[in-house]
């Protein structure tokens, strides 16, 4: 249907995208088209640089431009702290809150045995290390409030029991009801979560 | 934010495709750098290729690998059709259609003023010079039923007057309600354009 073989690919790879169907693609395939040689090379060439260029930090698998990623070479960053996070783009959430000044472990995903991804697909041998060379005094779990997330949570949980009795102490994110919420609306789980898992009130709570 | 000065340069470059905002941007960047880099070549390329490779057709504007697109070298279709549509995605729904056999004419876009498009930036000096070749008897506009497809549609009209008096005869796709609609639902200017405009009713009806 499409009279050009060459538009043909490269809608196919546009649709290989993720989120991206066919139509889509072929509209950013026609907006690419409309543009000069020049400013296309330029897209394309952003791309292909981007995936020979980027690294995974040897030591949390954050993306760096160097072998060790700036937050874990940043000598401000307090490095008794490890947060565990399932992808990149957690970390950067978390990081955009400037609420959290340690290191963090990304573990490029979640055990999901429906999806065939199991332990040992997941950066945790590294984790492990990290934590028996023991200058972490403290793990923080950043993992998804779901049933993958809390599995994988436990299983690290268990592999690092050891390491607990030694007085490394273990936390997660809080779970509770969101910040602008209506507390009528919020599911009975995470109500009932809250509210036994209460936090002591202060001054820290003004804004 | 991003902690990569690659990632944030691709990111950019996604983000400039149309409807992508940086969150989109991100998340396809991503995906593209949990693939080997060979994929990511052929990503990248596909899409530089296809800018360097794909022509406009010499004499419709059609997309097309050749100087001259597959529709006009097709001998099946009828030359004696000229299709005046906006963009090439629009000749590609009437031609899966399956119900067209002429030619086309693709225009690149609508006057609007609005938009600082005159008839200067479209490809309607190039139909006049088709249509006074003679071969074409009809003329079909298959613009947008908005005012800037209404009003492109009126200035090449005025401009073909005089072929008009030689025989040219000069249709436009029926407005009308939607197969499938609902009639109450209908907007009124549909609805009455609909039934002035009426049509023959006849056996080809049926299905």
């Amino acid at each position: 249907m499409i009279p050009s073989k060459y538009i043909e690919n490269a809608v196919n790879e546009m649709a290989s995208l993720p989120g991206v169907g066919r139509k889509t693609a072929l509209r950013y395939v026609l907006e690419l088209l409309g543009r000069s040689e020049t400013e296309v090379e330029r897209f394309a060439d952003a791309i292909r640089v981007m995936r020979a260029e980027v690294k995974l930090c040897a030591q949390c698998n954050n993306i760096s431009d160097e072998a060790i990623c700036e937050i874990c070479t940043n000598p401000s960053r307090d490095k008794s702290m490890i947060c565990v996070v399932e992808d990149i783009r957690d970390l950067m959430a978390l990081e955009a809150t400037h609420q959290y000044k340690g290191l963090y472990h990304v573990l490029g995903g979640k055990i999901s045995p429906m999806d065939g991804i199991g332990p040992g697909d997941l950066h945790i041998g590294s984790l492990l290390s990290r934590l028996s060379e023991g200058e972490a005094r403290e793990l923080i779990f950043a993992l998804s409030p779901t049933m993958e997330g809390d599995t994988t949570a436990y299983y690290i949980f268990k592999k690092i029991e050891k390491a607990c009795a030694d007085g490394l102490s273990v936390s997660a994110l809080t779970r509770g009801v969101s910040i602008g919420d209506e507390l009528q609306y919020a599911d009975e789980v995470t109500l009932g979560r809250s509210i036994l898992h209460r936090t002591p009130y202060d001054k820290s709570w003004q804004g």
